[in-house]
């Protein structure tokens, strides 16, 4: 605060919470840096967060993390820990949100950039916003190890723009100790994987944990969410081409629904909420 | 985000984290609520924080809960949780920063009202701030349980205008678990305690580490850190009215000094930072 600093906002979608960055033309960030990243994303020296969301327009973002998109606002996500990461489920709606709330794009429905693509977002009556999550990729199975339990799961491995490993845990889906990053095969996940722990809670309802990496355990995933109800409706055999199936999953932030259309897309319906905006020079 | 709704600072002193409010006459915030404290306080859904700290004319605060003082400016500090407590040391030099910023008191000296008394400050060349405790209060021996970890060990008890017991440790400060709040004797403490656990580090000085009533484990406790250094001064024989003595303590979040003076008053010496400004309706 030595001086009047940059613009931030805070939001979260079901408790996975960002620090936005409005910066339309990269004049303000740069280049956003690490450093910068993870002071903001502190938990008590900063605002805290567990990610960064630069709000800059697509051509103002020359990096090559980029592909190439029509749309006219870019999603900058950043990890807490400072690393980039193609997308985030949460982090699309409360960057929508945001953009909706400012008058920056159409209130009610928008196409984002994102480092993964692009993905189209609509807002219902009630102010939630579902999420185009694209395709998934089915990319085979592996294992998940917590060694703090001493047990090793097979996990089912799906693309969602970000790699996921869903594990379905019999019981006890409270008592698991996240507090250090699952071991996970480096040959399936060369750049590292999401890893989500699920519990069944009755028909099409499903109670889930996750661990991302870069970050540590979250109180929500956007495109965990997405994984976990795939990996329950492959087993089911619900939701694809046989017929559009839709499933709740709850989360420690609150709860979720997916959709499985019978084109083949992953729609992400949920909450998104913006808490405060001010300035910080951090 | 639904309106433009109130003024918030964030800030700390070595991690211990704060949300200010100014209300300088009263009428932002009336009786500040339980929930409302829970909710700016939490670090998913709202800005997150270890307290809140209003910033209110004494003459505008006509609580019962404060003692009478010729202060401008009253402290009204409530723990994460939304309870009131008496006093809050790295708070004290996180309010005085504040109001030095915003030209509302002499910027290298006052004295802040709170319901543990009047407390005065004064800036240093570097910018850190000194904060008179005043007397403190040795309050017999007690037992600190930590059920996690199956020990009990003696604590000293110390009244820094809010009450501590001190724990000292030959080793392994660091693997400790305070995931859960400290056993204490309820007859001893009736309003809960403080708990630090203290390590030697050379002579006269200590690290330490503190689970605060009402929050859990935070990053730094000032009292904390004053009765911590009392504790030591006690067992060596030094400070107070044999000769003024200065034990500094490292905490997870910094470095704190403390001066126990020949008139017998517990000087705390750190740093105060203001992170960001803004505006919140939660």
């Amino acid at each position: 605060m030595s001086g009047p600093g940059y613009e931030f906002v805070k939001g979260h979608g079901t408790e996975n919470d960002f620090v936005l960055l409005p910066d339309p033309d990269g004049s303000v960030h740069g280049e956003l840096s690490v450093d910068r990243v993870r002071a903001l994303c502190d938990r008590h020296a900063g605002i805290g967060a567990d990610g960064v969301l630069r709000v800059v327009r697509t051509a103002a973002y020359p990096g090559a993390d980029r592909p190439a998109s029509a749309a006219e606002w870019f999603m900058d996500y950043r990890n807490a820990d400072g690393s980039r990461a193609e997308m985030c489920g949460n982090g699309t709606r409360v960057f929508a949100e945001y953009l909706s709330r400012a008058g920056l794009a159409d209130p009610d429905g928008l196409t984002v950039a994102t480092r993964a693509g692009d993905r189209s977002l609509h807002r219902n009556g009630a102010g939630e916003w579902t999420v185009d999550l694209g395709r998934p990729g089915f990319t085979g199975w592996s294992q998940i190890e917590v060694t703090s339990s001493d047990r090793t799961w097979r996990a089912r491995g799906i693309d969602l723009g970000n790699p996921h490993a869903v594990v379905f845990l019999d019981a006890c889906l409270g008592a698991l100790d996240l507090t250090s990053a699952p071991g996970h095969d480096p040959a399936a996940y060369p750049n590292g994987v999401n890893v989500e722990f699920v519990e069944r809670a009755g028909e099409g309802r499903l109670r889930m944990r996750v661990h991302e990496r870069g970050v540590g355990e979250t109180r929500s995933c956007g495109t965990g969410v997405g994984a976990a109800a795939l990996a329950a409706m492959e087993a089911d055999g619900a939701g694809g081409a046989g017929g559009a199936a839709t499933y709740l999953v709850e989360v420690p932030g609150g709860r979720l629904g997916v959709t499985w259309t019978d084109e083949d897309r992953v729609l992400l319906a949920g909450p998104a909420a913006l808490v405060a905006t001010g300035h910080t020079d951090l």
